[in-house]
Order: C-alpha cells, then structure tokens, then sequence
C-alpha cells in the first residue's frame, strides 16, 4: 500500500516494503487510578504530530463508542480506552515515538503504566532499506530495551528463512503459591489473528490497482474482503496508482484491518483481527481463498479468558492447510497470553 | 571444565566459555546403500587430525558393541553406527571439522549422506571472545548455509536474555497424500534431554576441584552425579586445577554426559543424555537436585516413535518445578522430531 511513498534504491528499481511494524500498548492505572482514564482523549492535533515522528499521516477515519479506527498514509492506527494499537509499513520509525506517546497517555490519557506491550513484525524483505533503529531487530530490542527492563524479545520461525520477531514484557512474577495449571486466570478476553502473505496471486493483486478499480469500495467487493468477516463498518482506501487498506470496526468495538502491496515483485498482504472465536479455522481458510499467497505466517495471541485459548491445539493438528504446507509450528506460554506461530508453503506445483 | 584452557581476556581476568557448541548428525545411505556402513570404522589418527581441526584432543576413552565414547579436553564426543555427536565448549572451533568429517565419514565410514543435523547451543556468556565462525549465531548459521540448502536455523527463548540456537535440516517433503495427523512415523525411537544450567551453588561446585576431591572417582561419587541414571558405565574426569567431565554408557548405546565449569564467576553445568523415557520429569528433579542452578534451559527432542514424545504436554503444565519458576516455554514441531524449550529461574528469595 501507500505507493506514493514508493522509494527507490540505488538500481532506480522501484520497490515498496509492505511488511508492518506493528506495536500494540495496554495501559492501566493499577487498582486506584481514574475511571475517567481514556486514551481518545489524546486531542487530534497531538497525535498528528506523534505520526510525524513515525513519519505517516491520517487519511481516514471512523469511530463508535468502542474504538476509534484510522486509516494512515501507511497502514493503521486504532485507540480504544486503554489500548493502542499503532501499525504501519514502509520505512516508518513507530518505534521512535514510544516515548512521546507514553507522555500524551498520561498527560491527556490519565494512564500512569504499561501493563503490556507488544512489538512484532514479520522479516522485511530489503532491510537495508529501514531507517534506524528498525534495520536490524537487535536495534529495535537496544531501544525497547532502554524503556522497558523485563522486556523479552523472541523471534519465532526461520531466522535464515521467514520468520517473525516480537518483544513483549515478561515481568518476574511476584512469588506466591502458584498451581501446576499453567497461566493465571485473567478477566478480559482478548484475542488477536494475524495473517502475513507473500508471492500472492497476481491476478487477485490487480484488482488492488486504479487500473483496475475506480475506488476502494470496489476493490473491496470485486476482491471479497467484505465477506472475510461480515457486518463491520469499512474504512477503505484505494492508493494511486496502487496499494490497498482497509479498517473495518464493529459496535462492541472488534477490528479487522488489511493492507495490500499488490507489486508482483513484492507483494505483501497483512490481515488483523481480534474478533474472538473458538476456532479460526474457517477466517483463515476465508483469507487464504481471497488472497490465494504463497507463503504465509499465522499467529494467534490469546488469553485464558478468551475463548480462542484453545485454538493452539487446532492448528498443531494442521500439517497442511488445502494447498499450503506446513514449515514449522511454534508454541510459546507468556504471562498472560498463549502465542502460536505458524508458516505456510504452498506445494511444490 | 578445561581450566588448562582458561583464557585471559584484556583486563587480566580469568575467564572460561562453559557453554558447548553441540553438533549431531545421523548419516545414512538411503535404500541402496551397504550395510557394513560404520563411523566407528574412521581411524583412530583421522579422528585425532580432525579434533585439531576443532582445537581440541582425546583425553580418555570407553566403548561397546553399540557406541565409542571420547572424553575431550573440551567436553565429549560419541560415535555410534551412523550417529556422529561432537560437544565442545571453550574456544573451540566444531564447525570448521564439518567438511573434513563428511569426507570422512564417506571415505570410512561409508556413508554418503546426511540424513539428519542438529547444531545447537546456548548464549554465550562471553560471544567476543569466540573464534569466527563462532561469534554470532549469524555467523555459524552462514557457514552452515553454504553446506545445507535446507538449513533451518531457530533462535529459542529471549535473544535478549537467555537462549538457545539451533540449526537443523528442515527439508520440503515431497507431495505426497498427507493425513491431517501430525508427523510422519519413524521407527527408529530417538530422544534428547539437555539440561543447560547456570549460577551454580558455589559449595557443591567446589566438589569439582582438585583442592576438595582427590580424582573424578571422589567427584562423581561424593556430588550424587552416579546416581542421576544408575548402571551406566562411567568414564570421569576432574581437571587441573578445577573442572569436570564425565561420559557415560549403557550397554544397549545409550549415553550421558556431564561437564562442569565450577569458577564461581562463571559457573556453567550441562547434562545430557539420550536414554528413553515416557517422563523425564524425575532425572529432571535429580539433576536439578544435584547441582541446584540459578537459572536452567531444558530442551527435550523426540520423535514420533519414542517413548518420550509425549512429555512436552507433562512440561507444559510444570509452571514451576520446585523453587524454580519458568520463565519460558516454547514448542517446536520439526519433520522429524518435536521440541520443546523451556528455561526456569529461581524464585528471588
């Protein structure tokens, strides 16, 4: 997406790196904060100015009484009461702003604390091209590092093929009489799927072109991003003269957000959501038909009071998904959440 | 363990790399292949010329029908039929024998192919004072590349904090009707358990000095290690002026391995052992009995026709194990084998 920021290297060859930075804060007030404490009310003007700093801009934007969704110049943003949620493509510094942004959730927000924190993103196809500290994941982790001291940095799947990094805290629990059943209960339910493509079909790619399509809804309905998950409110863009991005948000305040690099060169697709459901089989499946990629990575964040905590244990029956093979599983057990990453191949044709 | 081999680095402080550089790899034939195949036939001299290679020697020696066990200056090495495992810790050098050892194993040994690699190791705690390639994971994982089109590489638990690399073959299977069960079966049953311990008790690290014990005999006995898995045929070692090694065997091939680094600045005890179990969780609970760390990884491979296969589900629910809180787990599911990767840390008193 975003093709007008398309830059160049130094071959004059023209390319975009679709792959997100994606970064996801839950703040909190401990037991005696306000309840009157809301990240929407960081005002309009201070978070333009925070994108400057992440070197991306508003284009768009819906809200209801759950969530406030934006559609930026690269990729989205989505503040609710004390979650932010902030991803963006391209040669974007979002990490850049985390200090600034922590200043605005107290000084407007009225959240004193992080109470979790997740930064991911799947390997970039031309790091060289990033601008620091996001060239390398070790500079990312030196940076979070200096912020958060029990932050723990992972990076799941291939190192030297396709993987995906994350950092997140992981605090030392404090010592108490702890149960052998594995994490501590947790009252909100939160979820979240992602799905990351590469080598898509060019034919469906097309679509997401001014070539091809006059606008964005079109685009939406020709290429059947409005079925993958029903009854959202759509944000679309249609970029020129290529890229696609969509937020859709629903009354009780889930999303869903994809954004598309239909380059057959590099193309990218990312799909995101936190709807929940006792099984993801049939989104991703949804996803995998609209998009048709080669190669793709699943990951699937839960609580235990989510009721897509078991969700795990389908995907290790998984080999294969139809035409995609399975390439490595993993399993990892946070404080508070479970995370399984997947990747995908599509057989050797 | 190989205090003769302590280094100094710029300041003049003693300083000895516990942690080992582990490399397995099974070889084979495929169908058509003899079946006098044999590493063991490799000559005593080509093995030694070899270890130069590694920077390390052969200090002492057992063997059996089914296995040759070599204690090394640095660690251990066990040749069986068409299993290859070489340990080294310190600064040695096990990636530069690579080539050298397959030529071997082709021009004595009779084997033409490598069926199966692991190269694995933990974090060191001291990475600037490796040799190339041996620096960074990078590094190790480049070299492998250029030998292994198939190479996968993994980085487990927190880059950031304490973890553990791995390198194996993670080749694309061919298309084949795949039942939606998991792995393929195998019929030879193989397991590992690794136990990587760091931040020893200092009084039971002084049992593994010449000051406190007499010979490796005295040192085996008075810290319990003969007890950890009776009937084994122990090959031990104590160092000058500290430091520890020992090899063990039983008669149907199966070994043990423990190496210790007791200086309490830089203490470091691994245990590993490939003997099957349907629960691991009681050598577990001896070695940690035995040598009581601050912190420990566990890593357990099994495949599909070993006995040990289903204990990653037993470490899953051990949140903690007595006074040791886990702090990591993650999951692994190769072509061949499952993995599982926890680390534990002592709860803060």
């Amino acid at each position: 997406m975003a093709a007008t920021e398309n830059m160049r290297d130094g071959d004059g060859v023209q390319f975009f790196e679709g792959v997100e930075k994606l970064l996801e804060i839950w703040f909190t007030n401990g037991d005696g904060g306000s309840k009157s404490a809301d990240l929407r009310k960081i005002p309009r003007n201070k978070l333009e100015s925070l994108l400057k700093i992440v070197r991306c801009e508003i284009i768009s934007f819906v809200k209801n009484d759950q969530i406030d969704a934006y559609v930026l110049s690269e990729s989205s943003m989505f503040i609710s009461k004390r979650r932010f949620i902030l991803k963006t493509c391209g040669t974007t510094t979002p990490l850049l702003c985390l200090q600034p942004l922590l200043l605005l959730a107290e000084q407007y927000g009225g959240f004193t604390k992080v109470e979790d924190l997740f930064y991911s993103r799947k390997n970039y196809k031309r790091p060289e091209l990033q601008i620091m500290p996001h060239q390398h994941f070790d500079q990312e982790v030196a940076l979070l590092d200096t912020l958060f001291p029990d932050g723990a940095a992972y990076c799941l799947g291939a190192v030297n093929k396709d993987c995906w990094y994350l950092y997140t805290l992981n605090p030392i629990p404090k010592k108490t009489i702890l149960p052998d059943i594995g994490n501590a209960p947790c009252d909100e339910a939160d979820q979240t799927l992602e799905i990351l493509m590469t080598d898509l079909d060019p034919e469906i790619m097309s679509i997401f072109t001014k070539e091809e399509c006059l606008n964005a809804t079109e685009a939406t309905k020709k290429s059947g991003i409005d079925k993958i998950i029903p009854n959202m409110v759509i944000d679309d863009f249609l970029f020129e003269p290529c890229g696609y991005s969509m937020n859709g948000v629903t009354k009780n305040g889930c999303y869903m957000t994809i954004h598309i690099t239909p380059e057959p060169d590099f193309s990218y697709v990312s799909f995101e959501t936190n709807i929940p459901s006792s099984s993801y089989r049939e989104i991703i499946q949804k996803v995998l038909d609209t998009f048709n990629p080669g190669k793709f990575t699943v990951t699937i964040f839960a609580n235990q009071a989510s009721p897509t905590k078991d969700t795990s244990k389908e995907l290790l029956l998984l080999n294969h998904i139809g035409k995609w093979q399975r390439r490595d599983i993993q399993l990892c057990n946070f404080k508070n959440y479970d995370l399984i990453y997947t990747f995908y191949c599509r057989f050797p044709s």
